[in-house]
């Protein structure tokens, strides 16, 4: 058996998507690769699942230290798929992008990029979600992939505090200022539904940033040239709350 | 202008569900309503928006004090579609479910029913998401009613704090032992994937509770007759390991 690590990668921009592209080239660096990466766009896919239907998968790539798959359902059922079906051995990271899109403050919840590497985190498999903040199918992707390296390989030395995974965004730069560890920002999608006919509606808004000044957080490293690295989590008990000890009824 | 407090309600299962029409008759008591719920199942689709489509909505009846929509999109469409065109005022306060199927521990990651709710809390509506740990679509949901009134009544009354939503489970009794405050379990789904077919898998498996004696839990409170009332929060920042100061390249 191969000493080298094992990867997975996903995404949600879909298996053809340049920003997987970029991935899995330097992936390819550090370990063997395996993709499974939906068929399709499944932007703002979430940690949406395929209960309802039954999700297929097929091979089509395969080189030394190389397999790309491509699947039907959610990133999160490609997910699923590869760590309970397809894979043979655990793999030692899970990374997920490099999407189109930013995926920081709020919009983790909506991201498919991010809930691939949320269910590899509930699978105790170290993960890392990378976004560049673009509206752009096609991208120098050159300026990031330093960085990209360097988390990698971090986390395949290091790895990651259980139920912990790490949530990395950079913005549309020439050459970025640095990094920053930092966290999610307070913001919110505002004007979200433009009326298209009769009872139809499209999505579109624009994302207001609660705190912009506040030089701590993942928005704020983008809009000045850096790149963010946040550390998220699975559990999401609002903890100061419950230990205020708010009673409503309990017995 | 009415002075009843207006409850916007959806939930993933869709607008045939038991479990709203539930939901919907108690709300009735405390307020107007306005149901916006998804035209069919949606189950397990997280925080998943529609980018892609347009949504489309349609009014399916109407009578004093309460309308009703169904949508063609997911429950996190029909929050954003009520909140940003079609509620005339902002709602005092936004319930999703009753869900058939529990919505504890990790599950919160995949639930629509949940998901609703986020939505609305990060439009910073007071909100509540209901869920019965049930494999049925047709349930006795009388023993939870007190319990849905007066959380619901509670927050009405006090609000939540900033970015904090209620997440209440039931376990399907004849009679609840009583209600337990209490933070999310950790736990994971195993054994997901089964084959059906050449390349081909359908969702299934079991949930792990990895703390089964841990009576602070949801889980626990479920498994032991209690609803359980967790609070859970928007921000996912992973806070101890970002205060650890780990060091990828921080410049």
């Amino acid at each position: 058996m191969s000493k080298r690590p094992l990867i997975l990668i996903s995404n949600d921009d879909g298996v053809a998507a340049q920003g997987l592209g970029v991935l899995t080239d330097l992936m390819c660096r550090l370990g063997d690769v395996i993709v499974v990466a939906p068929d399709g766009p499944r932007s703002a896919a979430s940690c949406s699942i395929s209960p309802l239907t039954s999700v297929k998968i097929s091979l089509l790539k395969e080189q030394p230290g190389l397999k790309v798959y491509q699947c039907s359902g959610t990133p999160t059922d490609c997910v699923k798929l590869a760590l309970d079906g397809l894979l043979e051995r655990r793999p030692d990271l899970v990374v997920s992008g490099i999407n189109h899109g930013d995926n920081a403050s709020v919009s983790v919840h909506y991201s498919g990029t991010v809930g691939a590497a949320l269910e590899a985190c509930m699978k105790a498999v170290p993960a890392i979600a990378y976004s560049l903040k673009t509206k752009s199918q096609q991208c120098d992707f050159r300026p990031y992939e330093e960085v990209v390296m360097q988390t990698a390989r971090y986390v395949l030395e290091h790895g990651l505090p259980e139920d912990v995974l790490l949530n990395v965004n950079f913005p549309e730069v020439p050459q970025l200022k640095g990094t920053r560890v930092c966290r999610l920002g307070r913001g919110r999608w505002m004007k979200e539904m433009m009326q298209v006919g009769e009872g139809e509606y499209r999505l579109t808004g624009y994302f207001e940033n609660l705190e912009p000044e506040a030089a701590d957080t993942d928005y704020w490293a983008l809009d000045h040239g850096y790149a963010s690295i946040t550390p998220i989590q699975l559990d999401m008990t609002a903890n100061a709350y419950l230990n205020s000890k708010f009673t409503i009824h309990n017995s």
